[in-house]
């Protein structure tokens, strides 16, 4: 039995992703297709604009065969944490052959090559970081810098010329291929990476379109465009597989779409009692952003208002978002991989789920409630705060749509 | 110089607290009218419809000229408390000789002579009471019967006949007017009681006008009565004075207007990190209350909803919404009067405020900002935590209006 993983978003689930899992299910001749799914909330510090169990259909209904959840405190985390949580989740599912991401290169040596010298950093690159760092850059943008100069100065790159690595070094899907493939040598997996060309546009267009592929930033754009209208849904008709978009339809329809913006007044309220030693015990909340916070937190008219404002070269506006995501959550503690959680699946996925359960490291929650009875320590009480997120979240959605809320307890795994 | 008081809400200002002012001034001959008022919150555990500020300038043009802020922890804490500590704020003034107040009975006797019994609680009272509370009874209710049993039983009472004191517990505004009497009996306060006839509408009808005297119930009704849609304020023009009319369309265009469910969703979200413990240290709210918001928290879809859905035979809609709200500006502490602030005055006002100043026995604040430098411990506390309660009142009334945060130490004092 071939499986293999994708690590997604899925904010909303677009023609580009689908490509992506067709085409991994036939370059690794895979048997079963499972995506470790941000539950939630977003990598990019926001709430995903529809729920983890509605993109869990839209995912199922898209081709893959198994959702499991990214807990938010992975999701929320920076690119490294995010794709450490993923990568170790997947590799204790104990019987995933590949991994397969999207990227804006083909083949996977530069990823091993680039991986490679992260993993080990090798003096001269840790001084060319850090003085990157000292000069004031954002860590994404030291950590390329970094690594340019050291292939530069200090050692050859084999797969890539010095121009082709610098352009590569650009992108933010080739970055954060670099750093699943990190993690799978730091984990030791036994999952092998595999990389599938983006046909799709570049992520920091606007454009909805590209080649015939759309951008999940396109489509939030659209969809957030008028916040005192209802949204169009019907322009993102072509943007997604037809079995997907009635699903979709469906699911806007019933629970609505939320944004960042949905939290400005909790945000704003929240912020009135935080004093410096509080703010700073919050996960990515440094005592230099918690100075500023206070500082700023009676111009907090808005969630992405406030973010932009307290924005600087040193710290992106995501970095940022996530940060005062971390707040609204309660986040103070980076737990490590408990348990994985099953959002749903293809009723043709039985002897994957029987594969899982047989190979295993850790426990597999099915139905969340049972969580309790089935976790203890540090996997419990990491469970316990992504319960505590998708209330958050659900809340948030109830108000602001004048609809019943749900308790995550008793909302059902999708069976397709 | 005679100086007469009046506590007061002002939530609106009305043609019938125009009314108590002339006759307050008429029947006590006094030179200056000292107004204490609610601040940003009022004792039916709600936000008041405007900010303090505003409605210090209705008063101030209603007749008063002098608005002293009745703090939060005062204002949302039940009758007894709210009497107690706006008598103690007046007393400390130090030059107050009368406090009017509104009743449905035109006599101070039968107030003198049942405060007296609340004051001393004869041993036959007390078990009537208990006996009372013990069947489930809510406070108010169980002390209402245990004065008129005990009237009937142990003691005769000489100002009212048995049928004329049922009537006369049965209003609020009576009620009221008894604690007033209490708290100048306890603490021997030098201020003298009087009491004016309301020739207004009764405290629970819901008509805008009885005997053309307008109710601020109805008048916050006809206010809030179509959520999605602008209050029409002409239809209140009648009942203010021509005076008032034209500030409260400035206040209500420039500010907008507060109800307890543009706090909904701060209630919500608040309740899912709250445990048993947490929430019995709040003021007002009981373990048996804390355990039945937790069963409860989360079917929280409004603040009125949630009031409504938490409410006993033994315990009213006003008392849970107050337990509410001390939660959501986390108050726990009962703080004694430690300072006056000043909300506006008359200008010709000058040689009461001189006199003030004179005989206080706190300080007085009539800046915001200067208090810090002004105060210390409890009064310090308190202080800053009825500016917190400010300026959560201030976050959600910008939020709602899409209006811009200002700052409680830089609104300035009203002068008129």
């Amino acid at each position: 039995m071939t499986i293999t993983a994708v690590i997604a978003e899925y904010n909303p689930f677009h023609n580009g992703h689908a490509y992506q899992l067709a085409k991994a299910r036939e370059l690794t001749g895979a048997d079963y297709l499972v995506v470790i799914m941000s539950g939630d909330f977003v990598q990019r510090g926001a709430p995903a604009i529809l729920d983890q169990h509605d993109r869990a259909e839209l995912a199922l209904l898209g081709g893959a065969d198994l959702i499991l959840q990214l807990p938010c405190h992975f999701a929320l985390g920076s690119a490294q944490h995010f794709a450490r949580g993923a990568v170790s989740l997947l590799t204790a599912l104990g019987c995933v052959d590949f991994l397969c991401f999207g990227s804006e290169y083909g083949d996977t040596a530069p990823f091993l090559e680039l991986a490679d010298v992260l993993l080990h950093e090798p003096e001269e690159y840790r001084e060319l970081l850090s003085g990157l760092l000292r000069n004031g850059l954002s860590f994404p943008t030291a950590r390329a810098q970094a690594l340019s100069a050291y292939f530069s100065d200090s050692a050859s790159f084999s797969s890539l010329s010095k121009e082709e690595l610098d352009t590569f070094l650009k992108e933010p899907n080739n970055i954060l291929g670099i750093e699943y493939v990190q993690a799978l040598l730091l984990s030791q997996s036994r999952i092998r990476p595999v990389t599938i060309r983006r046909e799709g546009s570049g992520y920091h267009e606007g454009a909805l379109f590209t080649h015939a592929l759309p951008s999940a930033t396109a489509m939030r754009n659209l969809l957030f465009s008028n916040p005192h209208k209802d949204p169009e849904l019907s322009a993102l008709a072509s943007c997604m597989p037809e079995a997907v978009y009635p699903a979709f339809q469906d699911a806007v329809t019933a629970h609505g779409l939320l944004s960042s913006d949905d939290f400005s007044l909790l945000l704003a309220a929240r912020l009135l009692t935080e004093t410096k030693e509080s703010l700073s015990s919050y996960l990515d909340l440094s005592p230099d952003l918690a100075n500023r916070i206070l500082r700023q937190r009676h111009a907090c008219s808005s969630f992405s208002e406030f973010a932009l404002q307290l924005k600087t070269k040193e710290m992106t506006y995501t970095r940022i978002s996530r940060a005062l995501m971390h707040l609204l959550l309660n986040q103070k503690t980076l737990y490590p991989a408990g348990y994985n959680r099953v959002l749903g699946f293809r009723k043709s996925a039985g002897a994957l789920l029987k594969e899982i359960r047989r190979r295993s490291s850790l426990p597999l929650i099915a139905k969340a409630a049972d969580a309790p009875r089935l976790l203890t320590g540090d996997a419990l009480a990491a469970f316990e705060s992504d319960i505590q997120a998708s209330l958050f979240y659900e809340t948030v959605r109830s108000h602001k749509t004048g609809t019943q809320f749900v308790h995550e307890y008793t909302k059902k795994l999708v069976l397709l």
